[in-house]
């Protein structure tokens, strides 16, 4: 079978800043780079239009997250793609131009997907059952045993959960929460019941997803939409003891609201983002009983970045052979322009 | 179709005692047992022999973990079934004559393997991951964000996990962890390799477990024959930085050997049971940043007490008309003399 | 760890018949069965008393379908197992007297549930979407396309499914139907709802399976309780168009009244079993259009045979060592008298 | 929260020949649709271009498969989105300039994906296991039974299975067969390793998978890559008594090298496509014993007609509403140009 096309040589620039080559790709995958063609490498620093001009402008595709403006893509009459090696789709690029000019622009979100999934589990678990609480009670010597520890525990089998969002790390949560045989709810404006439904969860506006779930999970990202759409009232209107974990981006909550909820009692929050990061040394979050609280480190796994350049590799070489990526986040051409994330240093 | 036998009136003698009949039976099911024929509820105190001659002797069914020796179990001609609404076999019946009599003995061990399972689960990512640690530091001051958080942080997710044992509660958290698509490898010396496949797992010998694994589940009761058997050897013999999550009996391990592995930073470890409980207040174990402690608290949800009722009202059903129990652990002719469980006022 | 304990040399008596020896332990397996002490095997005709008596006697473990009424019974003190080849608890045994002395009896019937599986989801999709029936047009030149060809069909995903029955061959089903994600009923008179439920299907009357099912799978045994208890009524309650898939024992059903509704049009039918087998050469039943006939092969692949020599294996090794066996059907005091199967030669 | 922006009014126009506008629509959703703004039904014959510029050429979302030559895409200045509610992308369409003008171009074919697989899941069953075989027999009055009949039969249960191809059908497939066990190897040369990995099969050349399988499935469409590409050597490596099952388009085998691999005993074949439809009368294929045929029903349920309104109005109304599509397949650009169906009348 003649199908798998030889691979016409072609040209890359990576500037992975700030990232490091050699952190997200092995030296098989930058082999593997290698082998399709020239490949300049930028290590440090901006890219200049000298750089740019010298270097990137007859490229194939481009790793990074350089500035793409309009003149550099009509410089770029070769390019294919543009492939991020951090999460997001930020503003550094002119994508209504990108999408006339057939250029793919990818991130590499996905990698996150898993591996926050498995921390908002061990979040949602931990503020269900109590077990940071009842280790620091253990630790300062206050810690009671069986069902007197209990008192305030629930299990997630068979808990009613929902979402907020369900995009790729939504997703990765499902098959993680499904041996709890719960009810799942997901509300996502974005997403047709139907496709909802495919996922084994219901359709649900907003308002039923905080009245009747007993976690929540909040993984939708932040967009000109919703910045702070998770309001006093949205916290007020859940059940009493239920749990909010919130894994995307601090932007979608009120974060104050939410932590009047937590010390009231009214729910149980865990937050691995925060409006500023440091949180400042005295902020009261620090102090909550019922706050969990993560410092950015649900997706920040080092065995995650190895993960970002194989991913990015594997779709790199499909775009090398003329064929659509499937491994990376792709730019929609009616949503990318909607995105709001805060460039982060290393997500 | 007439295979449904209409049910004998039947007598059943109920001392739930350290339980309460209201904490495990709901009104519901208390109805359901009425219906059943004569209910005689024996509600404080030990069971003396004149009660035990006036309302147990003549009944077909006795739940609760009154002393069933020879003598008792001799003149209760009627007798099908004990039904210890407890998770262990204590000796405290005389299980040989049960079985010649034909009497079955029952406990409900398997209302805990969910919950336990749910809890051992939240353990192995907090330890993995670095949930509670992360937290504490926060609470002190002295968090650290993103990548430098995650120094020492694993995941789950392929990484090789150990059993020792594969009783109900493994099997409660073997679809738990599947998602995680590690291999799975288990220790038992009751069961047959055959048997452990069929349920996803490879059959591996105890050095194997805990040479290989990243995450070492503990779930194997204490017998005869296994006091103790995890020392320091065992300990040394595991994965730097691999994770030991122990929810059946503080038993089966050397505790301080355990505490000192930890302590070296050698593992991590999560612990639900103790050799005294409660914990001695100056403990050293309060104090090692590298040990999870958990106060009996995995299985003691208070929504359990509800299902032990349960399951103790369908297999009483099922006896009442003539079939074989199903929804209860089944005391067996070749093991139950092996069991030493200590018995726990309420586990 | 010294919990595996040092098995003592034991006694086996091994007479297969109506099995060869050969064809059910493969050679490494008899192997390992030598390896347990002294081996005995029988290898044709009917196992006299005077051969019983001096080979078989003092066996630990006999292995056959042999008589063992209550006079070798007595004689057999060393007795702990025996472990029929086949598939079924047949009135051979003495039953009532293994129970009182100990002596565990097991059977082989779970290495059929899974071959037995696959062929009734087979028959379940050949009967819905129409396979052999259209693959018989197409040899007789008939057949029609597309949408054409479809008229009766129906598919699997989202239809409501029915067990008749929930023993290992039901639960060897679940699974392979769940991901057609249909709502399974089950009625079986010998288990509680709440272990129903546990399997993932809702526990409900006969009738209600019956008339609210799509496709029903019968897989309950004949016992002295429901002989022939699916009856012209029963047809007659079904959807029309269902799919009635029969791989248990013809004994549970009205044969002719089951051909009967196939042949009206009303229900669609497949049947693995027959009430005399082979069927009479002129049986109406082989020109029925809407039945799919099966001749008894559903569980009888030959690489099942070195799975029952495997199973059996495993049970003997764990009952040599003072195990309770895992692999095999143990059978019941409450229910043993019950089973009415017919000792097919080789099933 | 206000992220469900209010969808302007939108123009539809629909030619949905060959199908029917209530075929495919349910009156529930025909009347979403015309909630969305003004819909034009051409309800039937060719669009011709007056009445394309009388009611297509201002309209946001064309629905049907209707001529889109460069000229009408000129002129349709509004438009956003060319729905096909058939199956495949056919030469129609301008796709270049769809790209260039960022409208998307869809078809329905993930509608199939489900009921196809389920056939081709029965097929192979059938080929395995002898099922239409056997029931042929029994209607000549020449079955054979229990371990007579199975002389030839395998089980899937940890068979090795092999994919030609990994697009929707085959991801269909997937969890079908996942209860089985097997190892699965996957050919797609559009798709890299780590994406056939994380659907959990191996990657793996063709050869390999045409060596090594017990049942192959053939799922990959036709392009001008792959045409006949299967030819008398690839069937001549696969192993005796292997099953292969064809279930995407004639086009990607040498039909007749199949044939004969199948007559000659050497593999069993079931096939739901044919290079002619209907089948010549006389057709050598109507006769042979081991192919299964099957009339192209393998997804042509009526039931799935309704799922194709569904699908289609899911995502008209995401783009009524200015985000993507995410309920068809979206024609990519490297792609679309590649594929070389037939125009089916109704597949």
């Amino acid at each position: 079978m003649s199908s798998i096309q030889a691979a016409e040589k072609i040209r890359l620039f990576i500037a992975p800043s700030p990232r490091n080559v050699e952190d997200i790709f092995s030296p098989a995958d930058l082999e593997r780079l290698h082998a399709l063609g020239e490949v300049f490498i930028h290590a440090d620093g901006p890219v200049s239009d000298e750089i740019f001009n010298q270097h990137a402008a007859d490229a194939h595709i481009i790793v990074g997250q350089l500035d793409m403006p309009s003149e550099r893509l009509t410089r770029a009459v070769n390019l294919r793609a543009i492939v991020n090696v951090e999460g997001n789709f930020l503003p550094n690029v002119d994508y209504a131009q990108c999408f006339r000019q057939g250029v793919r622009v990818l991130n590499v979100s996905p990698v996150f997907a898993e591996p926050v999934a498995e921390a908002a589990l061990g979040m949602a678990i931990d503020l269900a059952r109590g077990i940071s609480h009842a280790d620091r009670r253990f630790r300062n010597g206050t810690e009671q045993y069986g069902l007197d520890a209990n008192r305030d525990a629930f299990s997630l089998y068979g808990a009613p959960v929902g979402f907020i969002g369900m995009g790729d790390l939504g997703r990765a949560i499902l098959p993680l929460i499904a041996p709890f045989r719960g009810v799942v709810k997901a509300f996502d404006p974005w997403l047709p019941p139907a496709y909802l439904e495919s996922l084994g969860c219901e359709a649900a506006p907003l308002e039923t997803v905080l009245r009747e779930s007993q976690v929540v999970f909040v993984v939708a990202g932040v967009t000109s939409q919703n910045q702070g759409f998770l309001t006093r009232d949205e916290f007020a209107s859940m059940k009493q003891g239920a749990a909010f974990v919130l894994v995307s981006r601090a932007g979608v909550v009120d974060f104050d609201a939410m932590l009047d909820a937590a010390a009231s009692g009214h729910i149980r929050v865990a937050t691995d983002v925060f409006p500023e990061e440091p949180l400042a040394p005295g902020h009261r979050a620090r102090s909550i009983d019922t706050v969990l609280l993560s410092p950015h480190q649900a997706g920040a796994l080092s065995a995650v970045l190895r993960e970002i350049g194989r991913r990015a590799l594997a779709d790199i070489e499909l775009i090398a052979r003329g064929l659509p990526p499937v491994m990376c986040k792709i730019a929609q051409p009616e949503t990318v322009g909607l995105m709001r994330s805060k460039p982060v240093a290393k997500s």
